[in-house]
């Protein structure tokens, strides 16, 4: 792209990477930051240099945060006998915006995968089976996807988690908020179908 | 957002403003962004900081850039008689990709807009008229947009520029490449068929 100046053009090569963005969308965000300089995009660099210095893992749960120990985890207010273990980060957030969960977190990176070569132990599934243990937990919730890979990683925790004896439990499968069966897949269905409740 | 760390939901807020990008896929890109820090995140913080130093308007023509004087008005290679009319930098950028003109640009920074007020001096149309003459413009090219607005604004220029003589022209309408006639709406057939080509 000659038609754009070296660091703009460089600008939209590194967005137009950014999920979500290609070429032309990050020329659109890129100009729209251009007309917006003191609000959006000097803002948004001194933001984005100072994540990019602090961002860290956490060292216990694997959330991301700009401490050694996330918030989640330094807080006293969150039950300490219940852990949710989920594949990501963002799952981590969907959690929370959802509200409901008042344990701490286990966050894998991601899911085992034979295709991709990703193993427990990339996986944190060895820091899990250790938590386990050390901090006395009494239920394991596996917030996984409904996936192939997620449940394939679910049955390995489970069995991973079994000497210990902690109780195991996953995310009740069914019809979401404002679902019509008429869209939904037959598997889901069955899946609320075969949990029914009764009223 | 309680969920993401203070600096991260931040930026995650500033990136969702963007056009195109809404909170979730801002989430998504600046997971991203965390997971590729040394690769993504850092040289994007950098070009943008140096972009919102440097960035500003082209004196003559009103393109982007990071000089006073833009590479495309600064350079002894494009032809100075010829001069090409687009609404924004965007389109701008849009006439170099496709290639093909050598002439300059003149950026009026929108279109005449009743309803939002948007007037002749906001869109640099008195300097146009001022290039016109100073410049020896034997032609002014119209690549403005199709729309209501950009037809308005056109017949605005036509009329401010015939005191000075200078040649007019507009791009043509007719069939994009690529184009199915029974996808096409019908003011597009219409204008293609009445401007149609010997063959």
């Amino acid at each position: 792209m000659a038609d754009a100046p070296g660091d703009i053009e460089a600008l939209i090569a590194l967005m137009a990477r950014l999920p979500g963005l290609g070429p032309r969308s990050a020329r659109r965000a890129v100009l729209h930051m251009l007309r917006k300089r003191a609000v959006v995009m000097e803002p948004m660099a001194q933001a984005m240099a100072r994540v990019a210095a602090s961002a860290r893992e956490c060292r216990v749960c694997g959330n991301i945060s700009d401490a050694d120990l996330c918030p989640i985890c330094a807080s006293p207010r969150r039950a300490t006998g219940v852990l949710c273990v989920v594949e990501d980060v963002s799952d981590l957030w969907a959690m929370e915006r959802a509200g409901g969960f008042s344990g701490r977190y286990h966050v894998l990176g991601g899911t085992l995968s034979a295709l991709e070569s990703i193993g427990p132990e990339t996986l944190r599934i060895p820091q899990l089976v250790q938590r386990v243990s050390d901090e006395a937990i009494s239920e394991v919730i596996l917030a996984l996807g409904t996936t192939v890979d997620g449940q394939t990683t679910a049955h390995y925790i489970a069995e991973a988690l079994a000497p210990t004896g902690v109780a195991l439990s996953a995310l009740a499968q069914g019809v979401p908020l404002g679902g019509e069966l008429d869209y939904l897949d037959d598997g889901t269905i069955s899946a609320a179908l075969s949990a029914r409740r009764r009223l």
